[in-house]
């Protein structure tokens, strides 16, 4: 089944929205868990039992992963199997190289790995993205308005009054044919939103950013209009409690975001 | 010893330029060697072996290893070791990530794989790019202007008649304080290289596109008008045979490109 139709699926029965980002900080874990050799992979699922009845998708951050090199790939392997049936699996891995290595890539996060959808840079234009957009039962979600402040160094770009993000958002919605284009919108951005939406009415956002870097879920949902977006958060479900009680902490939190999106679903 | 004192010691000693880019396609090599399990480690082993002594630099393309997985990885693990010490290493996965993403991305190649440098998308601006510039003694390449066509989608967006990737080298060119930035510059795009230069004088160029991908040793140095460079050529010296002599015609094809560089350091 297409991405797109399984998101509309889950997010229907769940009532939810909510994208779970692992970005796991082993430093961060409560102190027994550290010792464990395999603790990355234990903390991870852990995790995701907790918090899978109130996401709709899960976001592996591979920056956290990699820099334990082979063995955080290996664990991503492991992970990706971790993911329920009735949670979509993203690779936040923002890959973006010309044609021939895009499609090799593409091939690593789909197959290999065998996530539902990936985060893409679309700085090297078509023939970078073209190689993940024809994966037609995938979902790429490629780079717009991003939510750290570095953001403004070259995404409001300037060309005839229109902002560079702007001029990629309307690119991306012409790439979307086969319906599996999305695009990374900040949650720290609620008001660029509908500017966005106007000009790439058919993407599905995906909105980091909820939580600890300070992004409303209210604000966001009033702001983004309608429900084709996921709302992501990290540290605030990740971290909840540093303590042997980490897991229904982090519960909690994923309870307390999906409350406050199911009226959108009424 | 910082990366631009060993470029300059290398560069003088070999009077060459050569990056041999390693973006190996088991599908291409020779059929025996197609067999062994091994056959992506010793293909490129031998690659290096025979062209060590006409390369100033290896660019190993991340995206030919991850699409085997983490046995991929393992294997950039052991070719990093292979590089000779004449000879620099660069990793070429074009990460680009907020501040805590790209200080991990940061730590997995310079320190868990040991890289010298690497490139990097400047998309999400400074705070993604100086989690890697603060390790003073490696080196950030940063995409400029790339070598594909659909460079032309987003590189080229104007700003009082600027394009983006005009002003992008001048932002790199205020990053480098401590002298270990560069740009990428496709080898396609020689008649940008003196713009380019003038904007982002100190900056290295790590210029790919030599060889199959059509840009000309000469074109290039001619428009380039500085030693402060590397020239990339993958396709052209990893396939100059299918045969057994893969690794001798390999080695005569870098000795080739290394001379038509060498009179540049007369």
């Amino acid at each position: 089944m297409k991405f797109r139709n399984r998101f509309d699926q889950i997010k229907n029965a769940k009532k939810s929205l909510l994208c779970v980002g692992l970005d796991p900080e082993v430093e961060k874990f409560p102190i027994e868990l550290k010792k464990d050799p395999d603790a990355l992979f234990l903390f991870c699922r852990t995790i995701i039992e907790a918090t899978a009845p109130f996401a709709a998708a899960y976001k592996i951050n591979f920056a956290f992963f990699e820099r334990f090199g082979a063995s955080g790939w290996q664990t991503i392997e492991q992970l990706v199997a971790e993911i329920p049936e009735d949670c979509l699996s993203i690779a936040d891995a923002k890959r973006g190289d010309i044609g021939n290595s895009a499609r090799h890539y593409a091939e690593a996060l789909f197959k290999q790995l065998g996530f539902d959808a990936v985060t893409v840079n679309p700085y090297m234009g078509w023939d970078s993205a073209e190689p993940f957009v024809q994966w037609h039962d995938k979902f790429v979600f490629f780079l717009g308005l991003t939510s750290n402040a570095g953001a403004a160094d070259f995404q409001y770009y300037n060309q005839n009054l229109r902002p560079l993000y702007s001029y990629i958002a309307e690119k991306v919605e012409s790439w979307n044919e086969a319906g599996n284009c999305g695009l990374v919108v900040g949650a720290t951005k609620p008001q660029q939103f509908r500017e966005i939406r106007n000009v790439a009415p058919s993407l599905t956002f995906l909105i980091p950013g909820i939580g600890a870097q300070g992004g409303s879920v209210e604000v966001v949902l009033q702001n983004l209009g309608d429900t084709n977006g996921f709302l992501s958060a990290s540290r605030s479900i990740l971290y909840a409690s540093d303590g042997d009680d980490f897991a229904e902490a982090a519960a909690q939190e994923a309870r307390r975001l999906q409350q406050l999106m199911k009226h959108v679903f009424v």
